[in-house]
C-alpha cells in the first residue's frame, strides 16, 4: 500500500508542529509555524501550506533561520514600534508584531508596527484572520525577494509583495482580501511546476523576457505585476512601507530564501491595525457590513455566473470543506514530508485522513 | 480670431478661483477647488482638471455642493478623527482632513482620519503631494459613485474608488502613486468621449456587459475593475475604509454627481498619514529611498523602454513642463469655461498662454 495523500487537518498539524520541534524550534513557535502552513492549506492556498516545511527546516539546519532568537522592540511609543525579528521564523514574527499592533490600536485607535529582520511569513491572511477574531480592521504587506520586473524591465526586481486585510462583518463571512501583487502569487508556478503542469500566458515571462507556458521556465524568469504600472506602484509601496521604512531589505537586499545561503532573507513587515470603535459602535459597523455584502451578493450576475462571491469567501468556504473532508496534497509533497517524517522518527502515516474521523 | 485653446497655469487657476468666488465662495476656499483642479491638468490627469468646473458649479447653483458648510470634527482622539464635510467641497474638506491627519501623525507617529458627508474630492495625488510636502507619508483613499460591476456581476456597483500614496525621497523626485481601481479612471473616458475617440478594448464594458471601444457606450456601461478579482477586492477595501467605517455612503449609496439632484453625494474618504522619525532619522529614509529609486531605475530595459520610471514621474516631469508652455485644453472645454466666464463677467482669454510668459 503506498503512502497517503489525504491527511487530517488536526493531525497533520500536529505532525508539523512535532517536526518543528524535533528541528530544535521551541514548542509554542513550532505550533504557530505549523497552523499558519496547516491554514494555507485548508484555505486552498496550497503554495504556502505544508510545501514550504522542507525549506524552513533547511534554512534552520544552515543557520539562515534562528528559531531561538529573541525579537525586539528597537523603538515604541504609543501607536508605533519597530519590531526586530532577529530572524526567527516569519510566522513567529509577524504573530508577535501582530499582537503589538492589535494591543496598541485596541488602546488608541490606530497603530503601525514596523518589522524587519524577518522572514518569509506565509499568507497575510493568517494575520488578518487573528484581527478579525479580535473585531480589529487590520492591513498588512511583506515584502519578498526579487520575482517581478518594474515596468520597462526585464528581470525580477520586486517580490511579489503581498498585501492583506481582514475586515469583520456580522452574520456576513468577514472580508479577507489577501493577495500577490504579481497576477498570480509565485508560489502557484511552484505548485505547478511541483504538479509538473503548465500555466496560462500572461502569468510569468521566462528569462529572456518572453511569454511562457512552461512553469520551470517561469521559475528562472519573473512573474508580472498585477494591471501592469499599477501593481508595479502597489509592490514598490509595500516595499517602502515594510523594507524602506523599517530597516529591512528592500528590492534586491531582500534574499531569496531558495537560492541564498549566506545571508537571512531581512524581509520587513507592516501591520497597521484599526479600532472600529473610535468611528462608530461596532454593532452598528457589523450591520453596515452585512448591508454592504448583501448588496452586492445581489447583483446581477453576467451569464454562467452562480453566485457573486466577497474576498475571503472561497477560501473560507475551503476550510469548511477540507476541515471536513480533508486536506489532499500532491504526491511529491507527501514524499518530501513522509522523508522528514522518518529523519525525526515520525509517521506521517498517522496524519493520513479516516472517513470515520467525520461524526 | 478664435477662442484660445492654450493656457498660463497660474491665470487659469485665478480665472477659476474667481468663476468660484463669483459663485459665492469663500476665496480661500475658491482658492483650493481651482489648485485642485489646475494641478490635476498641469499632471496631465485631465479627467480630474478644469472640465470638473461646470459640473461642480452646477451642484452648487442645486444646492447638491454647500460652499459654506461647517466642516465638524464629530469624534477626536489624539491619533483618528471623525470628519464630517457637512456637504462642503470635496477637495475643501479633503484638504481640513489632510491637515489634521498630518497634525496628529506628526505628534505621536500615525493617524486615522475618516470622512463622511463630502463630495467627489478630485486626485488622490492632490493630498500625497501635501504630506510629501511636509516630509510625511500619507496613504489616502475615497470611494465614489457607481462605475464597476463586482467580479461575476454586469451592472455597476463599486466606483473606481482611487488609492493615492506620497512618500517623500531626498534627490529623487518623490514616489507618487495615485490610481483609479479600475483598470483605467473613468474620467478618462469622460475626456474621450468629450473628444469624440474611441477607447481601447478592455477598459470597459457597454450597458449590457458586452465588450466596447465607444466612450459613449461605456459611459452608459462599466468601466472593469483592475486585475479582475484583485482590483475589486482593493476597491471593496477602499470602499469599507472610505464608506462603512466613517458613515458616509458606499457602494449604491454614494450618489453620481452627474445624474443625482436630488441628494449630496454623501462621498467618504480617509487618510492615514505616518511620521518616518518614530521609525527611522529623516535623512537616513531619504537616503534609502534614493538608493531604492537608483537600483529600479538602473535595471536592464526591455526592448524600445527608454527609461524605467517611478510612480509620479510622468506626472511631475509633465507639470514642469506644462507651468513652462502652457496647459493645452480641448476645444469644447475651453467653450465652457468661457461661456461660465461670461456668465460672470471674467474673460477666459485674459487667461491665455503668451510665448513671452516664458522668461
Ligand atoms: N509571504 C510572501 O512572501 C507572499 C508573497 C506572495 C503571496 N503570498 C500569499 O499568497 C497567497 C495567494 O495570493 P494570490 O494573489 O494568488 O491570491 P488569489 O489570486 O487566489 O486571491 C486574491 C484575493 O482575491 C479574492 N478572490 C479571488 N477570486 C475571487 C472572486 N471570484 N470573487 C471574489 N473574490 C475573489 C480572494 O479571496 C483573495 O482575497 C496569499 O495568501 C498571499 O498572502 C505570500
Ligand atoms: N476622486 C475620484 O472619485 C477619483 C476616482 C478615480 C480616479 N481618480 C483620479 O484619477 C486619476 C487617474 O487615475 P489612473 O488610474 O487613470 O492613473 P494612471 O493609470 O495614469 O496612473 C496610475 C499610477 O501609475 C503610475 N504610472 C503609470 N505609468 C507608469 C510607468 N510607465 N512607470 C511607472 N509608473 C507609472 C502613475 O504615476 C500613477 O501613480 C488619479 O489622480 C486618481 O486619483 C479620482
Amino acid at each position: 500500500m503506498g503512502l497517503p495523500t489525504k491527511f487530517d487537518w488536526q493531525k497533520l498539524q500536529q505532525f508539523c508542529t512535532d517536526v518543528f520541534v524535533e528541528a530544535g524550534v521551541e514548542k509554542e513557535k513550532a505550533k504557530v509555524v505549523a497552523e499558519s502552513l496547516i491554514q494555507a492549506d485548508l484555505r486552498g492556498v496550497a503554495s504556502h501550506g505544508v510545501v514550504r516545511t522542507a525549506i524552513y527546516l533547511k534554512r534552520i539546519e544552515e543557520s539562515m533561520i534562528n528559531p531561538d532568537a529573541d525579537i525586539s522592540i528597537e523603538k515604541e511609543n504609543d501607536v508605533t514600534a519597530l519590531v526586530n525579528g532577529n530572524n526567527n521564523f516569519g510566522s513567529v514574527v509577524g504573530s508577535e508584531a501582530l499582537k503589538i499592533a492589535l494591543s496598541k490600536a485596541k488602546d488608541q485607535g490606530i497603530s503601525l508596527v514596523g518589522v524587519k529582520g524577518s522572514n518569509h511569513f506565509g499568507t497575510g491572511a493568517y494575520y488578518a484572520l487573528k484581527a478579525i477574531e479580535q473585531n480589529m480592521i487590520l492591513l498588512v504587506v511583506s515584502n519578498a525577494s526579487q520575482t517581478m520586473p518594474p515596468t520597462g524591465g526585464v528581470r525580477p526586481f520586486l517580490g511579489t509583495n503581498p498585501i492583506a486585510v481582514g475586515v469583520p462583518a456580522g452574520n456576513s463571512d468577514p472580508f479577507v482580501l489577501d493577495m500577490a501583487t504579481s497576477l498570480v502569487a509565485r508560489g502557484k508556478i511552484i505548485v505547478a511546476a511541483q504538479k509538473g503542469e503548465s500555466i496560462p500566458i500572461g502569468w510569468a515571462v521566462d528569462k529572456n523576457g518572453n511569454p511562457t507556458t512552461d512553469a520551470e521556465e517561469a521559475l528562472e524568469g519573473s512573474v508580472l505585476p498585477l494591471a501592469g504600472p499599477k501593481g508595479y506602484a502597489i509592490s514598490m509601496f509595500i516595499d517602502i512601507l515594510s523594507g524602506v521604512l523599517t530597516g529591512a531589505g528592500f528590492g534586491k537586499y531582500v534574499n531569496n530564501m531558495y537560492e541564498n545561503w549566506e545571508d537571512p532573507q531581512n524581509v520587513g513587515h507592516s501591520f497597521i491595525a484599526i479600532d472600529i470603535n473610535r468611528f462608530m459602535q461596532l454593532k452598528t459597523f457589523k450591520q453596515r457590513m452585512d448591508m454592504y455584502i448583501e448588496d452586492i451578493k445581489s447583483e446581477p450576475k453576467a451569464d454562467g455566473v452562480e453566485e457573486i462571491l466577497i474576498p475571503g469567501e472561497i477560501e473560507s468556504r475551503r476550510e469548511l470543506e477540507l476541515k471536513e473532508n480533508g486536506i489532499e496534497l500532491p504526491q511529491k509533497v507527501a514524499e518530501e514530508l513522509n522523508e522528514i517524517g522518518k529523519r525525526y522518527g515520525l509517521s506521517l502515516e498517522d496524519a493520513s485522513f479516516q472517513k470515520q474521523n467525520v461524526k
